[in-house]
């Protein structure tokens, strides 16, 4: 059979713009060999049509006129690597109404304006791929839309960060405080200038908005999404961590009950070092699926960066030149409204464990109030630790870890912590997750 | 949208096939508001049409006639999980001469006599699925195929036989020689009553005959696959891996040089305890792909057993319904004449480092000869560990580990200490892999 050659658009030759065009430029004959669809890189538009990137273009093939994609009937795919969810929303819908079928990587547009966008490629009868919105290289996107879709999913766990994952891990590794690693993280080129939506849990939190609305089949929103960052993560409670056997990772969670309550959380989450997600180190992103046929599916790799997410984006385009890209948006349900509302589990009710630090004046009687409190919220201790010397200004720091608690017994209990007058400074609270284990 | 109903037949109602009736009938809803579509198991044949399984079907559905299944018109995929090569061929071949889609969790038949079967689908039209084949419940497959369809694969590792791990592990964690663990794993269902295939190697090349040619894109046959089993394992050589720092897992290894030559091999190799794979015990499968975009992917979860394989028969059931497999059938080349030869690497040619267990007189100038056999074939130690205490009659250990030396140096050294006086027994010759790392 001889390869079918399609014609592809691209606005945004940024980093992950020109992998996209490096992978098609090098691995171009291997793909055609292998999946019978010669890629071609027909237009690139970018604001930027001078400086040099690692793959150099046709004169022809780069502008700056988005009307050119567009009018272009040849072409059948378009790719959004723009970023942002203003202009990037308005190109993906001129791309849905000029007829091209879309791939984007952008997931803060899927999460934000998924459902309009959605809808308009249903009414334009075409697709929005978006492999590439999700954990770069690992095949995450099509694992729970169609590999695992005979399970009934229960929980999905994921490191989908890899600039908070790679100060976390360097915190971890050097004992350096979080203000001093981010800038080695800006300095190398892991974290952006502007690292907010990484370190605040906002990015993560897109990503678990999409794979959450897969695994469990329902709508999914920002607002059903409770998130906080690593920002105000310190040193000490690393080293805390490390010495009660667990790492601190910024993980995303997704769970259902047993009576379908579904709860959807990101947050700086103390992890056994025994299960494989404590493992994920630096840059590296990994998704841990349960389903009720499956067990635990475990994923792994390159979150982010210009090859490994490339990689996905072009992917995607072989799939929609295949046209079974086509048939998964046609038949399963993407638009918001055709999917079944979900039944939240607010987040007052989960259930967790909890590691919490609190600084308190060194004098007799602290420990026993600070259990009285917590016996009073039904919180029960399972362990404390208090090594010997001072903090500053005669403090102490206590550390307890608790048993499973209701998430308001211990808002409770925290609140009136911080009335106690012996306290110093704000209790730390970081929850202790406890990843199932799939064994024989 | 309306859920479309699709019927499917089944052949084969043992472990796996109970399964897949399980999950139709207790995740059907689920899937239904998934996927679009809602699966009806028809007809479900089976010699034994009397004893019951996990999940009874009504009578007028479950049968010993092949020719129901067949001659049903209403039945679109037909399911073959019958497993062997000869029965299941002409089974196969009858499914796709009545017009059905067929979905095969039947690895031995693929790797063996896949050519003819993929030219009766494409000659009849319709496609085989075959997802449950390699790995259970990891969607490999599907990832090799599309998700990472944009790589020039470069290597694939992975542990595919879920006995021979389960034995692995168990004399790592017990000390228990071979024969006694695998009694034990045959007692508890870990292995079957004649466990050939799966501690032989065979097994697990199967799967690499599959996941390789998917992988790399090339014709592959059993023949070009270099297979050794761990039945010859022995207990003192988990050990010392142990005290090397290694863990002897039974690997399958798909690897392609600079200039294109593919080795393919299947046996006990011993991995640094650092490598993501050293960590996959008992019954688990993993996969570690890498390719030249996306760097390390790696996959992990059951690779058998009734549920984890049933997943994924019923994925490649959802895929047919979607009509997504067609499309990828069609396009993709599957059938043997269609694919590129491959350029092997002899087996000769292969590099690797090496860890050799001798039995020899204690007896002065004993290490020396040793390392000038070595050395005259151009292979250096890296290591040598001798330990004090003698084995039976008078003899002692040596245990040696080389740098990267060609295979064929190797055969030649053991052929040539073999012939030393000074030697007792067989020289035990284990490869040291070293699976490359994809570090930031």
């Amino acid at each position: 059979m001889d390869a079918k050659t399609v014609k592809v658009g691209l606005v945004g030759f940024g980093t992950v713009g020109s992998g996209v065009a490096k992978i098609i430029h090098e691995n171009g004959q291997e793909i055609a060999e292998r999946t019978g669809i010669r890629l071609r890189l027909a237009c690139v538009v970018d604001k930027d049509t001078t400086t040099p990137r690692v793959v150099s273009l046709p004169d022809e093939v780069l502008t700056d006129d988005l009307g050119r994609l567009l009018d272009d009937k040849s072409i059948d795919i378009a790719i959004e690597l723009i970023g942002g969810t203003t202009t990037a929303k308005d190109i993906v819908l001129k791309m849905l109404a000029a007829g091209k079928h879309v791939v984007t990587a952008n997931k803060a547009l899927l999460a934000e304006q998924g459902g309009d966008l959605y809808r308009a490629a249903l009414k334009a009868g075409r697709c929005i791929a978006f492999e590439a919105s999700s954990c770069g290289g690992i095949p995450i996107v099509s694992a729970l839309r169609t590999g695992l879709a005979a399970n009934d999913i229960t929980a999905l766990y994921g490191i989908f960060n890899g600039t908070s994952n790679y100060i976390l891990t360097r915190m971890t590794g050097s004992g350096a405080a979080f203000d001093d690693v981010l800038k080695e993280a800006q300095q190398k080129g892991f974290a952006e200038a502007d690292p907010t939506l990484d370190i605040n849990g906002a990015d993560t939190a897109h990503k678990l908005a999409i794979l959450a609305g897969l695994a469990f089949g329902c709508r999914i929103e920002m607002k059903d999404i409770s998130i906080e960052g690593i920002q105000n993560v310190q040193i000490e409670d690393i080293r805390n961590a490390q010495e009660l056997g667990y790492v601190l990772k910024l993980l995303a969670i997704g769970e259902k009950d047993p009576d379908g309550r579904i709860s959807l959380r990101v947050h700086p989450s103390f992890l056994s070092e025994e299960t494989p997600l404590a493992d994920v180190d630096g840059p590296f992103n990994a998704v841990s699926v349960f389903g009720n046929a499956v067990g635990n599916v475990m994923f792994y790799g390159r979150g982010a960066g210009m090859m490994a997410t490339a990689s996905a984006v072009v992917a995607d385009i072989i799939e929609i030149a295949l046209g079974t890209s086509e048939r998964l948006f046609e038949r399963m349900p993407m638009v918001t409204e055709k999917r079944k509302a979900a039944n939240f589990k607010k987040i007052d009710d989960i259930q967790s464990r909890f590691y919490i630090r609190i600084m308190a004046k060194d004098q007799p009687g602290v420990f026993a109030r600070y259990g009285q409190v917590l016996g009073k919220h039904n919180i029960s201790i399972s362990g404390a630790m208090q090594h010997e010397g001072a903090g500053p200004e005669n403090t102490v720091p206590v550390i307890i870890t608790t048993h499973p608690t209701r998430q308001k017994n211990m808002t409770a209990a925290l609140k009136e912590l911080q009335q106690l007058d012996i306290l110093r400074g704000t209790p730390v609270c970081i929850r202790i997750v406890d990843i199932p284990e799939d064994k024989e």
